[in-house]
């Protein structure tokens, strides 16, 4: 009955079920569905979850599971497995092609066009007709799910353009497909990089794209599922490192996993304060007489961790979506000016309300004016660093939120009493 | 010469050239264009840099444009005109069918599948024979750029089914849809939420989904390209809310943009800043003989804010991916223990480094224990206020960044003193 009831589920759904299930239960479900939909359903579980039902399958169970998979997914499960465990599942895998493409697949760096391949595609020559053609298409097409795009290739197997099943459908069944296919075919090297791949398939509206090798020999197929399936993740990832979170967490998992992607940032943070505290004691007897300027201490270091946050934030995107144009001064002279005009305004008000509150105009003033210098260094430092990292090769995400944040709030302080002392002639 | 050179690019790499020319050079360039590749050049320009060429266009002209558009770019451009203009726009499109189509589609909200979806999809009804469906379709797919799916309907023009090109080629011609279409065809409605298509669209892989009204009438088709559009948009948008930006502005836009995009979160954090001042200045008085304490308020406070941000981020997301199961209760309690360990963690060295430093146990015993508390309540407050938000509403997006940072850093300062006085007993 349970089985039945499965069977009219969607094999997301199933997983997305199995998910909320304790292993045991989860198990007992898995060994009731068809094969095809436990392969299915098993690239849909959370990574840590499929880890513990993977435990649970025998070799020869996963070399099953995966003989009914795309090539990309299985190769990706493969690659789950520990080193020791994927040469014994690979060599349970019957179907000898299906067992070659995934070891080739297993090669690719999984950063990269190779990594998110599959070998699955259908490919007619040039040379064939359109009659011709569908014949064979007929039986490759069993094998790919969805056909997107025909690729069109020569005799060496190089890609030389494609051409749509709707293309061919409304030819003349005599034609040759040399005569009627698209020579203009997007196409990415299997070395490049996930990111970018992710860029050339949202400019140009893909659905698929193909990989080839440096001599253009056609190797693979991405799909853009599996490039939404990117795009979610990377989004992710990135929004967690602006917030000081390491490691793809998610809330559901558990408090030693959330530990070890919290703590280290929190860790810095408690360096910086302990910074802060040091400058601080430093300026001590300086500032005997002047008491009230450290009350203001968490205002100049809030202050200089959000405009630095901003800053790296816009700069950070702007280097992801390839719009950051221009000379790094040219980039660091808008930031000055952005971030003049923003602390203007801001130290203006926070003059009054010194004085205001307080009647002392020159206090007031030394608070306003370094106040202001402290936005602009830590504007700059917001605007430098990411793009400092970015020419390295370091990914400019991490510059972002705690990083920042820290090393504003330490130089921030710095800066603030520097400044006060020198406008009040201490 | 110009002419021919254009014709070799793709219309999204013109449009990345025009969006950093001149807006004299660039409507140089428009006008050079065929009259296809200019309105799909002009769907793909920067938002700001079509507002400035639509300025420079006639009606008549733009209703030339709109005409060449599939009906959901379409009427994309013509929202975005100013009221006044639309109706004669609108009035200037020469096919009558697609002016009433988009017409039909501007009434829909933009944030839902009808202000997304598009009026162009291949429909056969489930009466027809495979061979007539071909012939039909042959006619209909010429309007249609991409197939995707062919969705089969009742005679009152309800969604049933679904085909794909491959069933149909792979099927005998004398055949009838009733016979061979898919009945489980996933399909939105057109009212629903945009985020929500998108998760359908990436749970089960589709490139198209049909949209359908509150009948099950097929209303329309949504797209993956467009859905991609939208995944980069919220992401963006999202990350930009979480660094203290808002309003979707870039880093190429100009000064006055820019500053309004972030002056008011700095604004907020400058409340705060007064806060705490207001805050220190209250226990001055308390703390004549514990001046170190002080020193350590920038610490407290940036403590304070990154446990905010990151409990918040991973509430923030586990809601967007509608992963936040269980009780408000249980998350709290979680989030408690899970602030409680990385607290205590930090609390341990933070009371070694100042007893080392300062010789003062019962100092560094009370600096430390406030830290853990005020990390048990930063943890809190930015679990409960995003899912507080959520329940209300509102996007608990804006529940990150500066907003947490800022009421974590007063409130941080005020548990801190409180908790030190009691410790201290004075
Ligand atoms: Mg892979
Ligand atoms: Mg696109
Ligand atoms: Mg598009
Ligand atoms: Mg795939
Ligand atoms: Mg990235
Ligand atoms: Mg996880
Ligand atoms: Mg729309
Ligand atoms: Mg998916
Ligand atoms: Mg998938
Ligand atoms: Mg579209
Ligand atoms: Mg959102
Ligand atoms: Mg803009
Ligand atoms: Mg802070």
């Amino acid at each position: 009955a349970l089985r039945l009831l499965l069977s009219e589920y969607h094999y997301a759904d199933i997983a997305e079920i199995l998910d909320e299930l304790s292993l045991d239960d989860a198990m007992y479900v898995i060994k009731l569905l068809d094969s095809e939909t436990t392969s299915d359903v098993l690239m849909e579980l959370d990574e840590d979850n499929r880890e513990k039902v993977l435990k649970n399958l025998s070799d020869k169970e996963i070399a099953e599971e995966v003989e009914e998979l795309d090539t990309d997914d299985a190769a990706d499960i493969i690659a789950e497995l520990p080193e020791d465990r994927q040469q014994d599942v690979i060599s349970q895998i019957e179907d000898e092609e299906h067992k070659a493409e995934i070891k080739e697949l297993l090669a690719y760096d999984e950063d990269t066009a190779g990594g998110l391949m599959a070998k699955e595609l259908v490919k007619v020559y040039e040379t064939w007709t359109v009659a011709g053609c569908l014949r064979r298409i007929r039986g490759q097409a069993k094998e790919v799910t969805r056909v997107h795009s025909i690729y069109v290739v020569d005799k060496q197997e190089k890609l030389v353009g494609r051409l749509s099943l709707k293309d061919l459908i409304v030819a003349k069944s005599e034609q040759k497909i040399a005569d009627i296919y698209i020579s203009n075919v997007d196409f990415v090297y299997v070395d490049e990089d996930v990111e970018e791949v992710v860029k050339v398939m949202q400019k140009y509206d893909l659905e698929a794209i193909p990989v080839v090798g440096q001599d253009k020999t056609l190797l693979g197929r991405i799909t853009i599922d599996d490039i939404v399936d990117v795009m979610k993740e990377e989004a992710d990832k990135d929004y967690q490192l602006a917030a000081g979170i390491t490691q793809d967490v998610d809330s559901d998992d558990n408090i030693i996993e959330l530990t070890k992607a919290r703590l280290p940032w929190l860790f810095l943070g408690l360096i910086g304060g302990v910074g802060a505290f040091m400058i601080m004691e430093g300026f001590q007897d300086a500032f005997k007489e002047y008491a009230v300027l450290f009350f203001f201490t968490p205002l100049i270091a809030a202050m200089a961790g959000n405009v630095g946050v901003q800053s790296s934030a816009i700069i950070v995107q702007g280097l992801a979506n390839d719009d950051v144009k221009g000379s790094v001064n040219s980039r660091l002279l808008k930031e000055m000016l952005l971030a003049t005009l923003n602390g203007t305004i801001l130290a203006i008000f926070l003059f009054l309300f010194v004085w205001g509150y307080n009647g002392e105009i020159n206090k007031a003033l030394a608070i306003s004016v370094s106040l202001v210098a402290v936005i602009i260094i830590a504007g700059l430092i917001g605007t430098f660093v990411p793009l400092f990292l970015d020419k390295r090769g370091i990914d400019p995400a991490i510059a972002t939120g705690p990083f920042i944040t820290t090393s504003n709030d330490i130089l921030g302080i710095l800066l603030y009493f520097w400044i006060a002392k020198m406008i009040l002639g201490i």
